[in-house]
């Protein structure tokens, strides 16, 4: 290898970032069994959920996972391994009464995820749970589509903060490793007393490319999902990443055989991955809030009426 | 971009590496349609089928795109545009005596396909296709399992024949971009004299990404398939490497178009792409035969006991 591989972290987000696809509808076996299998494996973290307030967004029909309740996971998972687990939070939709210190908690690690012009309101959040002992992460969202001052004065702040973990996130999965390339150099440019993470989307296959990439580049926290699990075109896959990685640390076996078991099967009842309209609006950096959109029609199969509606200037407005 | 691109060729192979999914069972319209996207996609070949003789291979239950008879791709493709005509050949499975002079033939360019112990073979192929006028190429199979020094000692002599391009097979799925980045340099250093090619399989959700790197590190032949189809996990998808590729020359969208008519509906009735026993034969270095079996079995998702026989000592020596 030509490049340098530093010790990595995999933090696999397979409930949380999965149960965008189905309302986080996960029995508390399901999850149980995943933290096992992650366990088993090896892997350093294992994201549960959202941290957000039933208070502050859509409660209703929509599984414990999106609250992330400390009592709650704790009947879940009573006896924690050595995976950690972490949840996320939304700038703007976290009670911060919610929050217990860590040493409370069954959460090891939160994260904070944003875009970019909501940096300073999530750095607030990360020196909030920093101060309670938490290990933090920021996620800047659609980094894709955002100017480069101002992503450079943003990484100037994160790198004079506590946060632990600055997170490069491909959100519409329409970057490239010559993207990811250069992103990485600014944030080593920009915040170089920081470590990095990567969260990226598969709309062009480019998932596990990126992240590979990423980790040969010096990036650390590499988060991942069992069979990618993820909204649209969903994430780098677990089963991957951890059959890559030669540190004896990591064990692909448990990750197939909970694959085969709970995945297989809710594979056949709700969809993620390599799903046209999502290569579409990923090709054109695009949100796949409009492919979602069109899966849920009749006309999920007309991708060239899609990509037509996506590629005329007239509707270009409506998109976000 | 920090590597250098060249003017590339895509060559979309759907037809001939799909057949090995359905046993080139594809009807004369579709085989046309097919045709006539690619050739409005702007791509640059299209790979007919095989042309290997019925006298030579099993013929029985098999579509015509495994024989390629000319006066029958004559027949469905009567008039060509800009898009030119390929077929593969396997050493020792052609008969010369069908292989019309080219100026005689609907083919524009014959490939041959050969492991590593049989180049000398194909290279006498190689010299009687272009003596005829044809384009060719030499496709090594499996080179993750050969030893480099055979490697080079093949790459001399290729360097010396009349051949067009040298293509790097990645037959089972297996290498990372860093493998190709290091094939790349091989072929370059020891084949200086000729255009290089890349066939990429998709057991590791690397075909794109690694067509990609090829491509940025002036491999010019890029194969490429309509939604990935071919055997087990796949290729590199046509419709990602035409959505990235900026040369004006290409155009997505009747790629789109016939993949929504046609490719959908198939992919319902025959399967292929990220099927996890052919991630474990990639990751393995393995050739998918026996996930293919498996997955014809009533066995199909019992991952991880496919994982335990490939991984166990005493079943290897029965692997391959």
């Amino acid at each position: 290898m030509s490049k340098q591989e530093q010790k990595v972290k995999v933090l696999d987000c397979t409930i949380r970032d999965g149960g965008l696809v189905n309302n986080w509808d996960f029995s508390e076996d399901f999850v149980r069994q995943v933290y096992s299998s992650l366990s088993a494996a090896g892997v350093d973290y294992m994201e549960i959920g959202y941290k957000n307030s039933p208070k502050l967004v859509k409660s209703e029909g929509v599984g414990p996972w999106r609250f992330c309740d400390d009592a709650f996971i704790k009947e879940v998972i009573p006896e924690k391994t050595k995976t950690k687990l972490s949840a996320i939070v939304d700038v703007g939709r976290v009670d911060e009464n919610d929050i217990l210190p860590a040493n409370e908690s069954p959460l090891d690690l939160i994260r904070v995820a944003c875009y970019l012009k909501d940096v300073d309101k999530a750095l607030e959040l990360v020196k909030f749970f920093h101060q309670l002992g938490y290990e933090t992460t920021i996620n800047i969202m659609a980094v894709s589509n955002s100017m480069e001052y101002d992503l450079i004065a943003a990484l100037e702040k994160i790198n004079q903060s506590p946060v632990d973990v600055a997170y490069i996130v491909d959100s519409f999965g329409s970057l490239y490793n010559q993207d990811f390339e250069y992103l990485i150099n600014k944030f080593k440019t920009h915040a170089p007393d920081k470590a990095f993470g990567v969260h990226a989307h598969n709309n062009l296959q480019m998932a596990f490319s990126n992240t590979l990439l990423s980790a040969q580049s010096g990036v650390t926290f590499l988060d991942s999902s069992i069979y990618g699990m993820g909204r649209a075109a969903g994430n780098c896959p677990t089963e991957l990443i951890l059959g890559y990685l030669k540190d004896p640390q990591y064990n692909v076996r448990p990750v197939y055989d909970v694959l085969e078991k709970l995945f297989i099967p809710l594979r056949d009842k709700i969809e993620w991955g390599y799903i046209i309209p999502y290569t579409i609006t990923g090709q054109l950096n695009e949100h796949p809030r409009s492919g979602m959109a069109l899966r849920k029609s009749e006309q999920k199969n007309a991708f060239t009426a899609f990509y037509d509606k996506m590629t005329t200037v007239e509707t270009m407005d409506s998109n976000d």
